[in-house]
């Protein structure tokens, strides 16, 4: 109830869509994207946007790799939708700014405060969005420089970027922060978990705090495909046993962990593959009756499902939400106390091909 | 440990892949389908397949409408693979049979005995298979009534055939068996339970089971398409509120779950819907830290996980393993005992468009 007035929650921002009247903003054609903080609503004044990859590479193909031609596209897909959402590919990315006004009703889960810089945790196709300028375009990491306003329903995500943690760092956090925190409330002490892509960036972040909660009495086995990112495993120096398998074939990586442990199996087991076709192994590694959590995209809903029941495994399937309360705050404490993991995962960034979320 | 020899467990069935060495038994091309039970296998007398929809449409509109053609088709992948899996559709079906050898180290989760009358509850893309004569196929239902051998690992799963149950009606409820199991395990006394695709076969036995764990106190929201299937899900008495609407619309789902629970949003969302694009009304009538169960195997683990982090709502989602252990004994028994959900189920398999599973 805002004072004075009689007020209507409106978590979702369907009062932004414009067209089809009645949908969620997502699915939406087109936003308002009218600078006016609502009761629930953030205000936040935009100074750069990174656009989605799939997104970005579309919008090259058709214009070419040129900035202006770019810019324009990027302008006239705004103009006409009242968001940043590619019609062709369908998806955003995310941006970067400073909170200008907090609607009186709008739920404070990130704690923010005028004037604190963050970034936006839900994708831009959903974001009321509306730029005055586009200054430069980063052609190779998708990145807009500009300026702008965008507009934050209660429902939306955000984070207050850390200002002790670099901000391409801080930001590639945010971007796999989901992973994290869901192991943190599934892993117990003294279990033993399996982890697949850990040398990835979701999967560091995943180890390192698995470990946490197994303790010393736990056990972490880590596959890895290449060598390079089995060594960047192993100076993290959480995993009992670093294993280079490739989880795409069930059999080798069923062997390789029943090697390693003695024929016991995962009482979890965390998925972070970039590569699809890895559900069934990691099936076979958990015990019965044990937790499989899929955070990898790549993941098949059928594959995981006609998986197990194909080979009789009684376990239990998590989809990984990108979600959790607390997550963003749970990983850059995470990156923030241990040193070793801010070293490795900033070595990560600055590989060419390290980089997930363009900076 | 075998008597008198070694043996080395196979509990996937490797052994039996001819083509190529080394790989499951699944993705494989071509098996060993000879009818020797080794030790941790089961050697079934096949009465009948029932051919997955997909595979038995594709051989109609690959060799015609013919009976003979389409035996010879049936017969000729058999003879090259091993199995019956087309290598158009990659799905295989089910079989019919008679437990003749049980080897001295198989797992007995179902406790069969030779004579019982079975059915497999895995796929045949993946089960050892020679026919020897086909007598019959109904071009209508994919049936194909033959005479032949079939193995089974210990992982296969298979389901005895309760002699008091309509044999077509046990395997029906054998397909859909996963859902009330995992229903049983994840609702609690006293909790809202919300359920997409109520009326439908897994929707209810979930729905009656789910009624079972959460008693009077709890309270059960079913929502339907179809007055028909509203009408059925009414009959069965289990449900508090049957409720018309989409669950393609999240809006209008939302919107009409608030209205009959004054607000109060699911601790537990059970999805058993054929369609597409039901994740994120499934996920928006669900509390936070609720649980959604996707049992629908139409659903997208990306529209799931980008739609509850679109929404910033932090529940957990399970993926529908097909399998629990007891899974088709418990739905026997919930059918066998509540004569007002064996009549509505029976009824619902005897409607032209009723049946999924072909009989
Ligand atoms: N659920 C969510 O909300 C959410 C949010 C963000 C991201 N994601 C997803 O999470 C996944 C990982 O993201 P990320 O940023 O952590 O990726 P990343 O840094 O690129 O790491 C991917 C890891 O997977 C490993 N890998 C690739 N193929 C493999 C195989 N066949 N067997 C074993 N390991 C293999 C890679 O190993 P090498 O280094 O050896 O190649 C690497 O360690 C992606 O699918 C991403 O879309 C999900
Ligand atoms: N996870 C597993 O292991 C597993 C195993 C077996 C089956 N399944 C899957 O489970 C699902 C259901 O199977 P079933 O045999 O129970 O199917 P079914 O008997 O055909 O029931 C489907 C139900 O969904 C309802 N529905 C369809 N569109 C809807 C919509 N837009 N909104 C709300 N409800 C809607 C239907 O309602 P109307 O009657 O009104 O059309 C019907 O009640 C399928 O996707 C199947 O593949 C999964």
């Amino acid at each position: 109830m805002a004072q004075g007035g009689f007020f209507v929650s409106d978590p979702y921002g369907i009062r932004r869509v414009l067209e089809p009247r009645g949908a969620m903003p997502q699915p939406a054609w087109r936003l308002d994207a009218t600078a006016v903080c609502s009761e629930d609503e953030v205000l936040i004044d935009v100074s750069a946007l990174n656009v989605d990859a799939a997104s970005f590479q579309q919008i090259i193909a058709d214009v070419g790799r040129d900035e202006h031609a770019v810019s324009e596209r990027i302008l006239s897909i705004i103009r006409e939708r009242g968001k940043l959402h590619n019609p062709v590919t369908g998806s955003g990315g995310m941006l970067l700014g400073t909170v200008r006004e907090i609607g009186v009703n709008y739920e404070n889960r990130a704690a923010i405060a005028p004037g604190d810089r963050i970034a936006t945790l839900v994708s831009l196709s959903l974001t009321p969005l509306h730029i005055e300028a586009i200054h430069s375009i980063h052609l190779d990491t998708g990145q807009v420089v500009c300026s702008g306003t965008a507009v934050l329903f209660s429902s939306g995500l955000l984070a207050r970027l850390p200002s002790d943690l670099p901000e391409a760092l801080a930001l590639a956090v945010c971007d796999v922060c989901g992973a994290p925190a869901q192991v943190a409330r599934i892993c117990q002490p003294g279990q033993t978990v399996a982890i697949f892509g850990g040398g990835g960036k979701s999967g560091m972040l995943s180890a390192v705090q698995a470990r946490r909660k197994i303790g010393e009495a736990g056990r972490l086995i880590a596959f890895e495909t290449a060598e390079k990112s089995a060594q960047a495993l192993r100076e993290l120096g959480c995993a009992d046993h670093v294993v280079l398998a490739d989880a795409r074939d069930p059999v080798q990586t069923l062997n390789a962990m029943m090697n390693v442990t003695d024929g016991v199996l995962a009482d979890v087991t965390i998925n972070c593959v970039s590569a699809p076709g890895t559900e069934l192994a990691s099936i076979l590694v958990t015990r019965t009756r044990g937790l499989v959590y899929f955070f990898s995209m790549a993941t098949s809903f059928t594959a995981a499902a006609l998986g197990a029941e194909g080979v009789g495994k009684d376990v239990d399937m998590l989809i990984g939400n990108g979600y959790a309360e607390g997550h963003a705050e749970l990983a850059f404490e995470l990156v923030r106390n241990e040193p070793k993991l801010q070293a490795v995962f900033a070595a990560k960034l600055a590989q060419p091909t390290g980089g997930g979320t363009p900076q």
